[in-house]
């Protein structure tokens, strides 16, 4: 039988909100099985941006990076946030060593090309070396990626945090039983966005379909359902989709999801 | 005999400047021993504090680094340096991995505790985690060492990257024969400041002391020096100072240090 490899994304008000990264950072830790964490971080790079005076431009959800955006989100994800959590892990007894694509190769990904649309320095990936990621996790070290990847020829590329996560799971199902986990501000996909207790428990395509059709479920949780639905399909065993208490072993609040 | 390993720190105008750092670390790239690499970069914070209103305080060569200052440190320094130093080595060929104090609780400091000044979040480094970095040594990979320590209760600090390399000799110095390269936009120490080409090619304790007397060598380069002398008397078999050429095989303008 595969070893169980737990994959958890961070993102949202989750990251900005002190005491909810707190929480889960406790319960993450406290976790003992092999774990990643990915995280994101928009609003804090938004912010940095805005006091810098530099205008961001988003475009179906996505940041359109120019050299200066590229520069701010590295210094927010791959700086900030990113040293920010593991320093607190260390302090909960979690061995954590932050990582962004470009460190031991680990994510390689391309210059995304659009027909018609220049999203400028935003990466697609291409390839996760397993590997390289798994002798930290094979010596009791907890990898806690940002979202920033490179092209392997010295250029730096802005990715998608879910995707990121996704890819990670996809990749690491050959050799683990992948559990995905998407932590949110919500407790888990709502059947009514109004409403913050229309947690759907159990979440299949058919009823993905419906909901998408009767539109319940829109914006920025379409790409992100896509991507794990996807993942599903690649080999992924588990995924969940809730809230930062999600990594506590007795939460029950939040959405399975299942092909 | 043990085994070789170089520790190289990088700082002032050669990492400002586009090309000398790809000079650098083309030929840094093309060395073969196992290596480590550290870098500063204080001039890249000192631009972001001023874009964002923030005014540096500077004491005895140190930054006060109140919390403002830490979160600029971390961006620059954590962020975007060490991520694009480490994604210009990939491009190169050396699969190195972007590394700050917290990550694999690498290098453990303390708060500076001063009888009258408050340095704010400025990290004296108490301990060097040898076997997790050799880890990454063993198996292929270039740890690139930013500044930046914590203190193992979730707080980050900020070093002096000169320390940092000192220290990462001394504590590798008992498993490694450790050469340390302090690399900066000079060539060498300079028996006249004001002329590049007075570089000193042998400077022992003795003659240290005559060029400090006599107001030749002052301020930086001081504290520097005295790091190099103690990581000395610590073990470490060899230390030069140069410019960005001094990683090329050819090198032979540099300041080599003995007791």
């Amino acid at each position: 039988m595969k070893t169980q490899l737990d994959i958890i994304k961070i993102g949202g008000n989750l990251i900005d909100d002190e005491s909810s990264l707190t929480n889960f950072l406790n319960h993450f830790s406290a976790n003992k099985t092999l774990k990643i964490l990915v995280h994101g971080g928009g609003r804090s790079a938004t912010q940095l941006s805005e006091r810098l005076g530099i205008k961001t431009q988003m475009l179906e959800g996505r940041r359109i990076t120019n050299e200066e955006d590229l520069e701010v989100v590295t210094m927010v994800y791959a700086g900030l946030i990113n040293k920010k959590i593991v320093a607190e892990l260390q302090h909960y007894g979690c061995n954590a060593i932050g990582l962004s694509g470009c460190d031991m190769n680990s994510i390689l990904a391309k210059k995304r090309h659009h027909p018609y649309i220049d999203f400028g320095f935003v990466g697609d990936i291409e390839k996760v070396n397993v590997s390289n990621i798994d002798l930290l996790l094979k010596n009791g070290f907890c990898p806690v990626f940002s979202a920033i990847t490179h092209d392997g020829r010295g250029q730096l590329l802005n990715t998608n945090a879910d995707t990121v996560a996704a890819q990670l799971a996809i990749s690491f199902s050959e050799t683990y039983n992948v559990r995905l986990l998407y932590c949110f501000e919500k407790n888990g996909v709502l059947s009514n966005p109004e409403d913050d207790f229309s947690v759907i428990p159990f979440l299949d395509k058919d009823l993905y379909q419906e909901l998408k059709t009767a539109g319940a479920i829109s914006k920025g949780m379409i790409p992100k359902l896509d991507n794990c639905f996807e993942a599903l399909v690649m080999g992924v065993s588990e995924i969940n989709i809730g809230g930062s208490g999600m990594m506590n072993p007795i939460a029950f609040n939040f959405t399975k999801l299942s092909l």
